[in-house]
C-alpha cells in the first residue's frame, strides 16, 4: 500500500480504548471515534450516583489520554451506521473509510421490552445518568423532609434497586451508607436512617455469576449494611410511584419514588444496524454473535470487540459484559491486526479469567480470583487498590485516592448536589397547611 | 412570645447563608430556604467553566454547613412571592409565616434588554451554565479540529468575552491557558494555541472599579497570555455565528461561535415582585432600593442583602455585587434582629471594605487593599490564600488545595468533559468530502 491502512475504532471504552493503545507502535493510521470527549471508569459510576465522587474523577478525557500517539487521532462524533459493503462509518456529518474496523460501542439498558420503566427507572450507564440518580435519591429525601403524611414519606423514602448483580449490589450499599451515616443529622423532620433500601434480585440469589458462598457473604453484608434483599422476586410493573413484583404465586405492590435499574444491559444500537447492514446474527441482548477471531462473519476486516460481541466459542455462553473482557479483546484485534499486515495469524481468541470482585459498601467486598476466594475488608482493600491502579493508568487521577481517603475518614460524601434541569423535590405540589406548619 | 420568632432566609448565597450562621445562638427558629441543595462559591465558578475544576469542589450542601446548628432548619424550595401585608412567602406548594424576613436572592445575567441574546451568549451564574460554557469551549475545539476551511475554523478558535470586568478578566485568562497549554498537542489538524480570545469592555480600561494602574497591569497580564483586548467597545448585537461591536464612531463583525456574557448583572426576578407587592422602588439593575438598616421601606421585618439590594447610603453609589458586601450585611441583619428582639437598636449598616481582587491565569492577578495596590505572583499566592480559606469555611474542601496544586504542577485541567444533552462538536452538518479527507 501507498498510505498506511487506516484503522477506525468506535467506542472510546475500555476494548477500544486498549486496542488503540495496543496499536501505538503499528504502522497504521488510527481514528478513535466516540460520541463523547472522554473515556468514563464505568466500574465507579455508582460511587458518582450516591455522590461520593465527581465525574471528573473517574473520567478522563481521551485526547489526553492518546496524545503522546502520534499514529493516532481523536474523533468525536457519533456513528449512525456502517456501510460494510464500501468499508465506509457513515456519521452524521460524512463518512469515514476505513481499511479495519473495530466496533466497540458497548452497551445500553435492557428493559427486556418494557421501555415505558426506562423514565421511572433509570440506568447507570452514563455520567448524565449518574447525575440524574444522584438527583433523584437527594431530591426524595428533600420531598420526605416536608411531606406530613405518613405513608407518602414512607413512599419517598423507599428506594427499589432491580437486578442483584453487582451494578445493583454496589448502588444498594453505597445508597445505605449513604442515608445511615452520611446523612445523619441533616434534617429536621426525617432521620434519613429511616430509609428502606430494597434490592430486587429474579435468581436465587444476589451476584448470581459468583459461587454461592460468596453470594451468601455479599447477602449477609448487605442485611448488615440494612438493606432488604429479595431474591426470586421479579418486577412485573414500574410507576411512577410504585413497583409491582411477584415472588413464586404472589404479586406485591411496594410505594416508592425512586426505582433503579440494574438489571441488565443490551448492546448498542450500533450492534442492530450492523447486523442489518451485514446480514450477521444478533443474540437476544442484540449483541454480535462473533467469530472465534473476533471477526464479524464475512467481514474479516471487521471486529466487534467488548460488551456488544457475543463470544461464546470459549466455554459455549457468551464471555461477560465486564471491563477485562473488553481490554483482552481489544489487544487482542490490535495484536491481530498487526499480524495481518505482516502476512501473519493468530490462534483464536482466549479470554484469561483474572478474577472479578464486587464491593458491598465500606470494609465489605467479595472477590473471587479463581484460585481463592474471600470477602470483608481485606477483599474490600483489595478491590480498592485494583481500581485504583486501573483509574490511575488513565491520567493523573491520584486525586480520587485522596478524595476516598477523606470519605473513608469522614464518611462524607461531598458530591451530594442536586443539578440540572428540575432541582426542586419531587412532588412540589399546592399543599398551603403542610408549608404552613413547618 | 409563646414561640420563637420565625426568621426566614430566602437564599443560601454568601448573604443568606451567613445570616444563618450568625443566627446560630439567637433565640429564633431559622429557615434558610433555596432552589438548590447546596452553597456555590460563584467567585471560582469561572474554574469549573474553564475544566479545571469540579462543581462538587465549589459546591458545598447546605444541611452538610447547617446540620450542628440546632434552631436552623434548610428548605429545598422555590420563593414564588412575598406576601409582605400577610408575613408569608409563597412557595410553589405552599406559603411560609415569617415574623422576620431576609431576601437574599441574589442576582441573574443582566442583557440590558437584549434578552434573545442569551441563547449565544450564556452568563456563569450557575454549576449548569458553566458546564455548558465548559462543553460550548469544548465542543469550539473539537468542531475547529474537523473543520476544512478556514475562515470557518477561525470563527469556531475565536472566543469572545463580553465585559472586562473580574468574572470576564478571569474568564479570558483562563480560557488562554486552556488554549495555549492545557490543550497542547491534543489536536492532530488544528494548533489550539491559535485561538483567538477576545475581551470586550465598554469602558475606558478593564475592571473599571480598580485604580488605573492595577487595570493597566491587568492588561498587560491578559496580553501577555495572549487575550486580545478591546476597550471603549460596545457590543451591538450577538448571533449564533458572530458578534457586532462599535467603537467610537467604527462597526465590526467578528466571526466567533462561542460568546461569553460577562457584562453585567441585575437583580433576581423574586426582586421585582417583592417590589410589585410592598410597592417599594427598584432600580435600573432590577435591585431593592433598601434603608440604611438593609430594611424594605415600609416594613422594618424584612430586610434586603447581597447582589439584590441597592444600597447607597454610604457612598451615594450602590455597593458592589461581591461576597464581602453580602457577607457583612448577612451579618449585620443578623445582628440587627437580635437587637430587635432585645428591644434595641444598631446605627446604619456600614460597609468595611477589605480589597478586591482579580485574579488573571496562573502567576498572576492584582490586589488591591485599600491602603496597598499591587499585582503579579505575589498576588496571585494572596488570591489563592483568600479563596482557599473562605472555601474551606464550607467544609471538607482541602481537596481543592491538592487539586489546584496538581493542576499548576502538570497544567492540566482534569476537569475538561463535554456533558449534557449534546455532546457532539457544534455544527455537525453533513460533509462527506470533508470527513473522508481526515
Amino acid at each position: 500500500m501507498d498510505r498506511l491502512p487506516e484503522v477506525v475504532i468506535i467506542g472510546g471504552g475500555f476494548g477500544g480504548l486498549y486496542a488503540a493503545k495496543r496499536l501505538r507502535r503499528a504502522p497504521v493510521h488510527v481514528t478513535l471515534l466516540d460520541r463523547r470527549n472522554f473515556h468514563l471508569f464505568q466500574p465507579l459510576l455508582y460511587q458518582v450516583a450516591t455522590g461520593g465522587l465527581s465525574p471528573a474523577n473517574i473520567a478522563s478525557p481521551l485526547r489526553a489520554i492518546l496524545k503522546r500517539q502520534q499514529n493516532t487521532q481523536v474523533l468525536l462524533a457519533e456513528a449512525a451506521d456502517i456501510d460494510v459493503a464500501n468499508h465506509r462509518v457513515i456519521l452524521c456529518d460524512g463518512a469515514l473509510p476505513y481499511d479495519f474496523l473495530i466496533v466497540a460501542a458497548g452497551a445500553q439498558d435492557n428493559y427486556f421490552g418494557h421501555d415505558l420503566w426506562q423514565s421511572h427507572a433509570p440506568g447507570l450507564k452514563t455520567v448524565e445518568e449518574a447525575t440524574d440518580i444522584r438527583g433523584r435519591i437527594l431530591r426524595a429525601f428533600e420531598a420526605a423532609e416536608r411531606e406530613s403524611d405518613p405513608q407518602r414519606r414512607r413512599a419517598l423514602l423507599t428506594f427499589v434497586i432491580v437486578g442483584g448483580g453487582a451494578t445493583g449490589v454496589e448502588m444498594a450499599g453505597a445508597i445505605a451508607e449513604l442515608s445511615h451515616h452520611t446523612l445523619r443529622g441533616n434534617f429536621k423532620h426525617i432521620n434519613p436512617a429511616d430509609a428502606r433500601i430494597v434490592l430486587l434480585e429474579g435468581m436465587e440469589r444476589v451476584l448470581p455469576p459468583y459461587v454461592p458462598k460468596l453470594s451468601a457473604r455479599a447477602h449477609a453484608a448487605l442485611v448488615r449494611l440494612g438493606v432488604t434483599v429479595r431474591t426470586n422476586t421479579f418486577v412485573t410493573d414500574i410507576q411512577a410511584d410504585a413497583v409491582t413484583m411477584r415472588c413464586g404465586e404472589q404479586s406485591e405492590r411496594l410505594e416508592t419514588r425512586t426505582v433503579l435499574w440494574a438489571a441488565g444491559v443490551r448492546g448498542s444500537s450500533l450492534g442492530a444496524a450492523l447486523a442489518k447492514t451485514s446480514g450477521v446474527e444478533l443474540d437476544r441482548a442484540g449483541r454480535i454473535v462473533v467469530q472465534p477471531d473476533l471477526s464479524l462473519p464475512g467481514h474479516a476486516e471487521v471486529f466487534v470487540i467488548g460488551d456488544l460481541a457475543n463470544y461464546s466459542h470459549q466455554t459455549g455462553k457468551p464471555l461477560p459484559g465486564v471491563a477485562q473482557v473488553a481490554m483482552q479483546e481489544g489487544r487482542y484485534v490490535a495484536d491481530l491486526i498487526q499480524q495481518r499486515l505482516r502476512g501473519g495469524m493468530l490462534p483464536p481468541f482466549r479470554y484469561k479469567d483474572r478474577g472479578s470482585m464486587a464491593v458491598i459498601g465500606r470494609n465489605a467486598a467479595v472477590v473471587d480470583l479463581g484460585w481463592i476466594r474471600f470477602s470483608g475488608f481485606l477483599a474490600w482493600y483489595i478491590w480498592l487498590l485494583v481500581h485504583l491502579v486501573s483509574l490511575i493508568q488513565f491520567g493523573n487521577k491520584v486525586l480520587v485516592l485522596i478524595q476516598w481517603a477523606a470519605n473513608y475518614v469522614t464518611r462524607n460524601r461531598s458530591a451530594r448536589l442536586i443539578t440540572g434541569e428540575n432541582p426542586l423535590p419531587l412532588g412540589c405540589t399546592p399543599d398551603t397547611e403542610h408549608a404552613q406548619r413547618l
